[in-house]
């Protein structure tokens, strides 16, 4: 194994990226055919992947080759961006758009594709299980294979499936698995469904550039509004890219939950334990991929916490030398430093 | 006049609050009718007014009633409240949900009635004029003919006119009489249009607690992807909520751009003259409106610049006396503070 050649000087931490994407080359292909098929009804998956799989640009084509490599080439790659150890996840929609069954097929391969990298490069990987939410039972199932059989550290789920969200109670299977074996569900953006989609796809704002912050802020918050960390108040929960902007909202957050909650405008929006606040404080944690930004980080640490700020990079769609060590150099304290980039992600993932 | 009670010792600053809305009785029985008839096809439009006009709880009821105040009650308020003036503008969402021709009409009316209002306490208060979207011709006459002879200080836009967006060069007339008037456009929230707030609706989610953001946040940044301001490089946009966390995504915004651009993902996205970052530095204003959140508020200023963010209340929406208290509170400079109170304001809206 190759030894990381830190970006700075040696730091006395090592760097644990927490949102790092791969994708088997089984499921690239399918995707390809589903594309070019046009058979899935979600016009920002056909905008999103579409777009990395055909599109002559050198940015789709480095994406697109490097999520399939979890191997000699990312790992020349960690090394050359001094990251230590990369928490590897299914790419966004992993298996979400696929029929119930070929879903639940692919989320097994992914995780048994994954172990087995893991297996390979111990020290270097990490990883979440995939799973195919539109059969509950099955993904709790193969959730629990994948922590206690094949040694993953958690779940990712890409938003929504075909349109449909997580505080949907037939969900619930999901969150029994992940509170049970005491591991995290990390909420990864998706292109908003097709319900939702026209307004961002018409303007090109479907993808990162917004659509993904809004849809994925939408599905923390309705897990919040409707019940489900009072339902599973062990539940843990991962946001990207610093939470999504709902730090930078927990004041209005409260004032009008409250004010919503207690006039009753909605029948279904129940009296919480809690203040939406306290939820995205004790339930949540936050990784900085494709959010190198010293104000927005320090910001979210000051108004969430310091130990729930994780390092991340967003390999492949933001390898830039530079953000590592733009957050090598916060202004943190030594213990701090070393909490966000490797001690806080030990905790959760239990790496 | 009454004199305004300062809510703490006297600060050498007048408090302006930059987002105050009213609603002209008329156009309040005018929504009465439409939500009862269920003619607006628009889904946000009926939740939120159907709520302020017909629900029992002392929010809506307190809500309706000072909305259609511009007189002693208000005044009486501000006095208690400590807020010197006002600029007030039209509910969200205006004339945006009326037929064309009453559109036209209802806001000329609102217009009418709001410059009396000012007339009558030019101390106290200042107002933006309402325009119909829906006819830009007409839109932009009366927005001449409202600063012109009526002395308002520029035009409140609620957001997406039955799902149509300002980056349509069909509203270019809208843009072509602020830049020459020199008055600024104030971009208030609306609900998600229907083709986007179906799983914002099913949540509870549609209002104030984050669709409003997400749908004020969007139209922001398609005019700036669009090149609105590369075809208008005077124009000047006040977003309220501090800015709907667009600050918070500088970085992501910037780096999103680049790459979506130079790739060419999307035709219609061309590349701009600057960053996205630059024109939300350069042509937006920014008030506190809903925000009274020092982190936030700090943040803001420390991204953006400490004199492009105002004060704001979100009266009667948010009538919160100890919200004033936290903002005089802020750890601000004399100067600072007054600019951030006062003198903004008087410089943007010419007061």
């Amino acid at each position: 194994m190759s030894t990381v050649s830190p970006v700075g000087p040696a730091n006395g931490y090592r760097r644990i990226a927490t949102e790092e994407a791969f994708v088997p080359p089984e499921l690239h292909r399918m995707y390809r055919e589903l594309v070019a098929s046009g058979s899935v009804d979600d016009p920002g998956f056909n905008s999103l992947i579409g777009y990395y799989l055909g599109h002559p640009s050198e940015r789709a084509r480095n994406v697109s080759e490097r999520l399939q490599d979890i191997g000699e080439r990312r790992v020349a790659d960690m090394d050359s961006a001094g990251i230590d150890m990369q928490i590897l996840s299914l790419t966004s929609p992993g298996v979400q758009v696929l029929k119930r069954d070929a879903a639940v097929a692919m989320a097994r391969l992914a995780n048994d594709q994954v172990a087995e990298a893991v297996r390979r490069y111990p020290k270097r990987f990490a990883a979440l299980a995939a799973v195919a939410p539109q059969n509950p039972p099955e993904a709790a199932k193969e959730l629990e294979r994948a922590v206690t059989k094949l040694g993953l550290k958690g779940v990712i789920i890409n938003s929504h499936t075909l349109g449909e969200y997580l505080d949907d109670p037939k969900f619930s299977p999901i969150f029994e698995a992940a509170t049970a074996l005491k591991v995290p569900v990390y909420l990864h953006p998706n292109t908003p469904p097709k319900k939702m989609i026209e307004p961002f796809l018409e303007s090109g704002l479907d993808g990162a550039l917004y659509g993904f912050a809004v849809e994925t802020g939408l599905h923390a918050l309705r897990l919040i509004v409707k019940g489900v960390f009072d339902r599973y108040p062990d539940l843990t929960v991962i946001l990207g890219h610093l939470g999504e902007a709902l730090p930078f909202w927990l004041f209005r957050l409260d004032y009008m939950h409250r004010g919503t909650v207690s006039s009753g405008r909605y029948d279904f929006l129940k009296p919480l334990k809690k203040k939406v606040s306290d939820y995205l404080r004790d339930n949540f944690y936050y990784t900085t991929s494709g959010m190198a930004s010293p104000p927005a980080i320090t910001f979210t640490q000051s108004v969430i916490g310091m130990d729930r700020v994780m390092y991340a990079m967003d390999y492949p769609y933001q390898y830039v030398h530079d953000e590592v060590r733009v957050q090598d150099a916060l202004a943190l304290s030594a213990a701090d430093k070393k909490a966000f980039f490797q001690t806080t992600a030990e905790r959760v993932f239990k790496v």
